[in-house]
């Protein structure tokens, strides 16, 4: 397992957690937490153990937003050099925490968001990019950058519509102000809302009922395709997609074990891994690259 | 009309209701009720007399999801030969919850799911397609794919986004748990919940509101504008598409009743029909087919 | 200052004021008015003292849909006349609400709608492309078209989805009842409901939040970026945008103020105008056009 310095890493029967953990800095975004993060979900996708992850903040915040210990240059990447380079030699710097969101929308993994305090700017943008989220009393989300002098990022200008109603993320990202808990909740972008200390329980308990009842290899594909068809312009390609993964997964040992199971009334058994037994069709072709 | 083995079509005083009607297995769906289902909604489309369709169940439950009756093989299209082939001999068979849920995307009356109980399985996916759910309190849902080592079919990774928020339908489908009609009333699912006397009444009820208001061309074709437009890229696509329903409709005998009963303030009579007067744009070229 | 028949335009202290002025009429909207609406837009967005427009109806209505006073032909647009042509001539008259909903859709300040009473037919649908909208108690909306013999417009049919769910937009489209302001706040088309005369102080509370807070290019983008990625595929279309957005303004002096002001605890005084410092690739090249 490899060593990280701004986020940990535990697996634990089934379920990996990953903390931001900068308590000190209310786990402030750097571009070590943005290669860190991006290794964690190579990990959590890689190990079959694993069947869904938390992503939540050590301390009382989740995430306060960019670091910026360089003061206004904070955002000046010309002179900050902080994100990678455009593999396309186009002079565009990709933004690092929209790396993050791709890599989260490309987990094979169910990824819940324990959101336990202020989650601001790249902390707010890059949980949109998982499943479902959960927050503390304490939580707070602030789509600060129209503040700062700067724009939405981490791709949140598509995840946010997703997410909440677009006239909900246009009030918040335009005005910029704080979202507490209970608006959090009213508008949809918080599942539940919790005492601090029930938080992770209960985020760790969605994961449970997660894992402990169904078949790997088919949540996995379940999450690409909802993910991947919310953006969809007509049912017709979901339609070529599913007709492939229903015919892929039906012939599978985990189809008869699950319809033997069932008939059976007994717990399921599956055999088939992540790791090896993803259809052929999966690897989205054609899909958008950056250019 | 023709004869239906696994459904029952009857329409009365312009509202069509179709029931699924293999009460004895809860409805379960087979290639039989796919192609009838099919056929049903031929006819309604056909059919002048018809304004709205009411979709229900027989007995307690909607649909209990794919008729198992073959174990363990029931998802094994090779063995069971269940869907229809791919006609463009590309080795897919396509998945016949699909056909059916496309079916319902092309009608030209509006569709009104009634879900008098259990929807588990494609009966939870096909009802996606439906333009208004209504529940009774007995109401259940199941998208339990990948609890029986399959995935979500009949194109439901589409259809389910533009029905619940897309964490909700994470949720559901990851999960695999059953959803009640409470959750299914909050979270947006189903617009009202009835005791289970008071659903077909309910349903009825909203299916003559529109019968006994509205112009039939102007419905079938604010349907199909309403449900290819939410998944269009840009505006634009509307207003290449709205200018010229308009002009068509504009100059149409329905819009000249429409605005003179208007201003004369007594009931219209609208003669445009949906067998013959639809316009010619009306074909959607260009739209996704199955490869 | 253009002279306006149909509509005022009043700019105090930033917030930019649209009010629809024919309450004899209750705000009927014809040509003029779509003409004087689409130069109001261009003017709100030419003047860099205008950091948010509210749009409301003067007296009781909103706006009561389209002027009928050409009584049965006021659809009939070969007769009337009333729309613009096409410019690639190719025989379509180019829908009139529609062209002020794009209007709309490229604003580059925010837009509030103060529905302070009936939005009927064309004054619903032209609110639907509004960034947010707030209702007073009297108001009521009427997707009416299909009672009238004629369709949805204004671009309406992407812009309500993402408005509402689909469902609630196929309900109130397909009968075309009318709809109270406690359904409008339950389904989410507006944002909240005031009594008559707080409608107004509550629509310029919000405005006042955006214009105080806020880097005006900060705020034109995000809402073109937020509107424009609600129709996108995938999220890496967002991604290629924003990557290019974060580079050219985290290197502004915007930013650089935005930081430097958040760091030292002072109120940010931003200098960058969206005359003249909106970045090169903010053209949308590749987007539909009219054909």
């Amino acid at each position: 397992m490899p060593s990280f310095e701004t986020i940990t890493l535990v697996v634990d029967d089934g379920i990996a957690t990953i903390t931001l953990n900068r308590p000190d800095r209310m786990n402030a975004f750097t571009v070590t937490m943005m290669e860190e993060l991006i290794a964690a979900f190579d990990q959590t996708d890689a190990d079959d153990a694993v069947r869904a992850v938390i992503v939540t903040g050590a301390g009382l915040a989740f995430c306060a937003g960019a670091d910026l210990s360089a003061g206004a240059d904070s955002f000046d990447y010309e002179k900050q050099k902080g994100n990678a380079p455009d593999p396309l030699a186009s002079g565009i710097n990709r933004d690092g925490g929209g790396m993050v969101a791709l890599r989260l929308f490309r987990s094979l993994k169910p990824v819940i968001g324990a959101i336990n305090g202020a989650a601001v700017g790249v902390g707010a943008t890059l949980s949109l990019a998982m499943d479902i989220r959960l927050a503390s009393e304490t939580a707070r989300y602030g789509f600060v950058f129209a503040r700062r002098g700067i724009v939405p990022e981490a791709a949140s200008s598509w995840f946010i519509s997703r997410a909440v109603g677009l006239s909900t993320a246009l009030e918040w990202c335009m005005s910029g102000r704080l979202v507490n808990a209970d608006e959090l909740e009213k508008r949809g972008l918080v599942r539940s809302v919790h005492a601090p200390e029930e938080l992770y329980p209960a985020a760790l308990a969605l994961a449970r009922e997660i894992a402990d009842n169904t078949a790997p290899v088919s949540v996995a594909m379940t999450r690409q395709m909802l993910w991947r068809m919310a953006g969809a312009a007509h049912p017709m390609e979901a339609h070529q997609l599913d007709s492939r993964a229903v015919q892929a997964r039906g012939a599978s040992a985990d189809a008869k074990e699950g319809v033997a199971s069932f008939l059976e009334k007994r717990p399921a058994a599956y055999s088939n891994r992540v790791s090896v037994d993803m259809p052929d069709f999966f690897d989205w072709q054609g899909e958008p690259d950056f250019r």
